[in-house]
């Protein structure tokens, strides 16, 4: 008995939800129509905001928030060995999740934290590759942060906090989750079949779009499947025509194997990605003070990090081309943000109150660089 | 954006499976059809099985089987002490599950101890009410026995022992799961909506089949919804039209709200049921050594217990009225059928093999008790 | 900076104490003295005692209590094997521990089983060669069952419960402690340092008596040092002369390198012990219903274990030869005594309870076999 | 039966050990010999050291190293609702030791830091008033650091990479601990009988010495008792002619209830004591980066810490006044120091490069503070 007809579903949905649209300017699910649609000019004007990658990664808290895939994905040397010397034979990644403790977790310090930083968006994995959810997804049982680990709705709580301070609200998502059976699957038929995606993928955007209203989707995860597969276009269409959020959402460029830096709201390109010349697109640049890893890693040393020169510059030169600077930070299975990231995001806060003005809301001068006379921005 | 038009995916499904289906006397899925097909011999003739209740209930390993139910479901008192006082605040039952170990498990000393009890089949719980699978089911991702726990197929490798020994393999399934939420949905919408089945239940049972080919399908959990919401006539047609196990597979009663004792294959009617007149319909009594619990309970004394006698006088009374007799015990986390359970099994398995001749294959006489010389059966 | 005056402080200790006493006759520390002490008229009269192997063994429940010689003194390949197929590198013996939880011991329940099974007495390991003991020593710090895994006076608990049932409670007690480093140290140094026993076996042994006022001591790990190394007679003048429980306390033999079947109380000689003839000293054998392990075994087989026509014949046997029956059970880290040992004791209480009149108080006829007839007692 | 006698012992061993000695100046068990020993010049040369606080408090990591006694000590309302949310019931300190797991620890790395922080020695809690030894000592079975948590000789590990690298190397020993069962009762009796100093306390300081020949001897937990009590000037007097580190070893003055700040080798006085004009003899100044605790707190925040202009404040101000700066930092369980306190000590490091000229080695000048011109050191 195959369930391959699931595919058909998904076109009926929209179908249907389209049918009951009003009479405004509506998006087709084409990138033509969609590619239109006009970017809110909130997150323009933001220019800096705080990543945060939280989820499982966080118990072993060691290499980077792959250390699934880097384990039993590619079977990594340090990463087997890792497991060998600390933990019993057999021990899954499962196993870990009981240990995702969170009890330090103080949503309104963090707030704190990033408006004090200058951040004013705050983008939170909700749920990364190993596809735990940091809420209680119906659709991912047992394998999200209020049936185990926390035992609380980290996505709500946190967006709680940051709205009361006025700052944006981002949801990461991926797109994809490594070892999940139905993605397996549907991956090894060469993405004909998709019963992941209106299993697992759809739903769980669907649902985190009408509980917690984000201001922004930072989609992830896109890169095997095509947009067909994805049904990427169908579900844009319907976020910009009927979800909740429609006239103020924004979303990146992560929505299929060929989307990037070609389709769907402001550009990510790579991570890190940092242009030549001044993009006509609007982007932002990703980057993690921890330049190894987006998690936390317990043994991570301070000269691993970037330090605060090297930060501002980024932040400079990525707004002087265009661009919003999103800078990661890993919180602890604990809950907490190591101190190391506290400074670092204080001292990014400290420069903006003093040179604030010249990054929030500046619009990008025709040169961006001035190489006779030294490196300015 | 709902995805209520699921509910329409598994009538195509079916449909498609029949359009292949070969030149046969096939059965139609409407009760009249699928209760007119004969039972397949073996099993009136194997009268005596043994019956196991395994998973995470295993673990606390307290109460009963419905731990999770009387703990979170219906909060009696001594379910909740127990937890606060031996477990930290906000500990789930999720987060027993790493502790489900098996590390003793040994599927042949099993299966040993069936074959030396006189069994001729046994049959193990797959999935019980929690939803956890005894199996690396690609619908409970992180919620089965590959992922978790015991890192190990419970259901594959038990079953090989099995069927080295020439018993026959039942497995037990549970329609229903207390609180996966996508059941919690359908039930809340009177069950109009079947996420649930055909997310959960559904593809799980034709895994079941394909994977392990039983002889015989336990069903249970079935009271609560109608055959419609459970697709179970669906189901059963093409289990006996087109599965590998169609010639051979028996199964019970449990299989819609008004199913019990009334459709299906051989009825189960209620747990510990016992006819008072000799039953036009093949029957099976299920009941355990343990008469508070099918689940391992790690504090239950030897007077809670069923005595040889009694056991004996249950199984030939059963036999009399022309039932077979399902005697359960629960093996523990790490693996061990209790020695107290292995000596009753024993101890019916020597009364057995010089008694058996009585029992195996027997026939029911036209009358089961004679009242006026005693008790006679 | 030695410390080996501390042999000296022993016998300062015990010339003190014998300053104060009272004027009736008094032993002295020697063996002629001592072993003329009468036998406290109870212990030939109680003939059936139960015996408990329960300690921080009872955690991995694998092999027998003798776990940690077997493993890490003897480095056996079952014992390496199984810690490292079942925890992580570098697990020691002490981290097992905090596991040592007992949540579902009730000393009244236990009490009350060996009450029905006919046991007079009940001697419980208040230490075994592990070290740990199972009341709140103060010279056992952290390595006791009060700072950790029960949390509780399992000592005090279990004997308050055999009190309240008019039964005798004895102490079993190990001299020796495989790996404190204190009686390795004395060990090595050919028994000419003490430090072991003035810092640990003495004070215990006191606090035992002082705190718990024992029917019996039951002592044991004796074998590798001299009476002088253990400064045992010493101690025995002191329990004999000055101890709150000098008038009833009942002793075995296990007193040094050669008291055993040649000093102190009663004797048990080997463990298991069966005289061919009519002994003319009280003895008592000491067995377990499980055959491979005093303590728990999670994996132990109904088929390992005595049934109860071999227990019955080697109580009826034993006391025909003017013995003591002391029948051993393991109870579980949590706290239970196993059914299968529960039904065993229960069956036994069922045979005495009709035939006690022949065991308790008897004495043995001159006449032990009677061959030419078969084998009566 | 006492062991009072014990107290004895101390005055015979350290009698027969000046029957051996050689034919040098020797002290003698009081004061005034004691104090008149010039102490060696590597201290007063080496002007900043590094102090580590780590020990079993650096698993629950919460509040302070004296977690414990703020528990159950002086059952604080904050660390027992702690303990009441994320521990099961009955929970206690010792069930923190094995997931001390310390499986980053990299005593090279540590070292490195060290002297790039420009630290001439470092000082570890050896043992800290918990009373878990960080080395295997005999008398402190399974409560060191080789019998459970780490598994590991971290003195002695990290001795060995301090040395390679020519720092010195002191060990902080508590000579009290809490909940010692020996040393609550030796407290009790006002300390008239001395169990716990010589069953514990001078066993341990002597195994420190003779194993690990420390530079330093940082001595704490003095406070209680009276110097008789400690049988210090013994130890001392003992240390100082005939120990194998007679020669080079430092010690503080933390030996008695009134010794501080009037006896022993250089003064610490209080913690974080800052004298008001240039005392007369040579001291040290101790004082965390995290003014709040010398363990590590998972919790803690940036805003708690000092910053590196007031490290470097009191570092000059204490060279200035003749002391030494000991600067403290805790690990963390896992063996880590935090990447904030890495670049303190990095940042101090820096400075000192430039600076240390006018630090190491320096002498005070007559005048510390010209408070005309604004406060210059």
């Amino acid at each position: 008995m195959e369930l391959y007809v699931w595919r058909i579903v998904g076109v009926l949905v929209f179908t249907v939800c389209l049918g009951f649209a009003r009479e405004v300017k509506r998006y087709t699910p084409d990138w033509e129509s969609l590619d239109s649609r006009p970017l809110p000019a909130w997150f323009d004007e933001a220019k800096f905001g705080v990543f945060l990658h939280w989820g499982v990664f966080s118990v072993p808290s060691f290499g980077s928030e792959w250390f699934w895939w880097h384990w039993q994905g590619e079977k990594q040397h340090a990463y087997v060995d890792f497991m060998n010397r600390n933990y019993p034979p057999g021990f899954t990644y499962a196993d870990f999740a009981p240990q995702f403790t969170a009890e330090f977790f103080d949503p309104d310090s963090w707030a704190d934290l990033f408006q004090a930083a200058g951040a004013k968006y705050v983008v939170l994995t909700t749920k990364h590759h190993e596809g735990f959810t940091n809420w209680g997804s119906n659709v991912s049982w047992n394998w999200n942060s209020m049936d185990t680990g926390p035992h609380r709705d980290l996505v709500g709580d946190l967006g709680a906090a940051i709205r009361k301070r006025n700052l944006y609200y981002g949801v990461y998502h991926s797109m994809l989750e490594w070892f999940n059976p139905l993605y397996v699957q549907d991956k090894s038929s060469g993405f004909k079949t998709q019963n992941f995606v209106f299993g697992k993928t759809l739903p769980e955007l669907v649902d985190l779009v009408q509980r917690y209203k984000p201001d922004l989707i930072w989609s992830d995860g896109d890169w095997e499947g095509p947009a067909e597969y994805w049904h990427s276009r169908e579900f844009l269409a319907w976020l910009y025509n009927d979800s909740p959020i429609k006239d103020k959402v924004v979303v990146n460029d992560r929505w299929c194997n060929n989307c990037s830096c070609h389709h769907g709201g402001y550009y990510n390109c790579a991570d890190k990605y940092k242009p030549g010349t001044l993009p006509d697109h609007k982007w932002e640049m990703c980057t993690s003070i921890d330049p190894y890893s987006w998690g936390y890693r317990r043994n991570m040393r301070v000269s691993d990090l970037m330090d605060v020169p090297s930060i501002l510059k980024e932040l400079v030169q990525t707004v002087c081309f265009g661009g919003n600077y999103l800078l990661n930070v890993g919180p602890t299975k604990d809950g907490m943000i190591a101190p190391i990231f506290q400074e670092r995001l204080l001292d990014v806060g400290r420069w903006l109150k003093v040179n604030g003005e010249a990054i929030y809301g500046s619009k990008p001068w025709r040169v961006q660089m001035d190489n006779s006379t030294g490196i300015i921005w």
